[in-house]
């Protein structure tokens, strides 16, 4: 390679999900011809970033501050928390629906094989939460997985354990999706779900 | 949004190349969630490239030194230069072919409607090694686009107020490609470059 340091950003790019040695070469190449002020940017955005975030004490969503903006907020319903597996699912609930509980984040779902128990997800968190007569309902949004309903089920023994009552996000054909292009497995799944009318 | 930290990321990742609000978001998630040591790499290589990384003083060519480890190279043919519009066009020849002689890359392309004219290609510095009796031949290979053919015309009326010949590469049907899937430009093209056999 005829730079070292280039070959170095590179490497680094490739790190970054989706981002192949072409398209590392590619954005390598543009900071470096067209774009220094926007390069400059990510270094000190990531900087920042990398120092400043951290886990919410109480809901592990990614946060500037001890406890997030959520969790600190008094006007969302305090006895509802919805447990998800990741903040993009916080972020997708937040932008799509009116939910105005609160939530707790696994980062991850139960996963033995990889080493991924309880204390992982910080399940010890979310029992001191569901300990404190605060929670009425558990809402359990973890993906529709083998791994997500797995951990949804674990979820609802410790729940139950605590008198809380836990509910299950619905599950089925999507609204505007056409009946043939969707998979086997959802179809199935809205046939066991099936609503009497 | 609940995080300006990480907000002031993601719009500093949108700035790359072929990065949508989508995948800038899984991006910063990506490095905070799961490889924080991947993200101080990159902000290490970043800085290290900005700030080391400029062009080489003959050829433009990004390069760590003042001078690139092409044109410092005694045994590249120094009587060769082959102009291209960009440092992917060189690592691209330097890849794929046997090429041994030495470049000139322009950073873009005459284009008087965008304000790039010969001072901004750095054709003076061209001039200048076009000058010094060492060039035998230039060969072109700018892109074969309206923009890359006239500034290929403009090289070859240089070239020869210099006395020095000019070559173009070769443009037609890819190897391997099959006729019927050719744009119409490249076999129109292919057909008036044809040669007697
Ligand atoms: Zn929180
Ligand atoms: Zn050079």
């Amino acid at each position: 390679m005829f730079s070292r340091h280039v070959e170095s950003l590179i490497e680094a790019l490739k790190a970054l999900p989706g981002v192949g040695p072409r398209s590392a070469q590619r954005m390598a190449f543009h900071i470096l011809e067209r774009d220094r002020s926007g390069g400059e940017q990510l270094v000190r955005s990531l900087s920042a970033a990398l120092e400043k975030v951290g886990q919410c004490g109480r809901c592990r969503m990614l946060s500037d501050d001890d406890i997030c903006g959520i969790c600190r907020n008094p006007r969302r319903e305090q006895g509802l928390v919805c447990v998800v597996e990741s903040p993009a699912d916080v972020m997708a609930i937040e932008q799509a629906t009116a939910y105005q509980g609160l939530y707790f984040v696994l980062l991850g779902h139960l996963s033995p094989l990889d080493g991924i128990g309880p204390e992982e997800l910080g399940l010890d968190l979310l029992e001191s939460r569901l300990g404190d007569g605060t929670v009425e309902e558990l809402i359990l949004a973890t993906n529709p997985t083998v791994e997500g309903e797995a951990t949804a089920s674990y979820l609802t023994d410790i729940a139950r354990a605590h008198g809380v009552r836990t509910s299950r996000i619905a599950h089925g054909v999507p609204i505007g999706g056409e009946l043939e292009y969707v998979d086997g497995g959802t179809l199935s799944h809205a046939f066991q779900g099936r609503i009497q009318l």
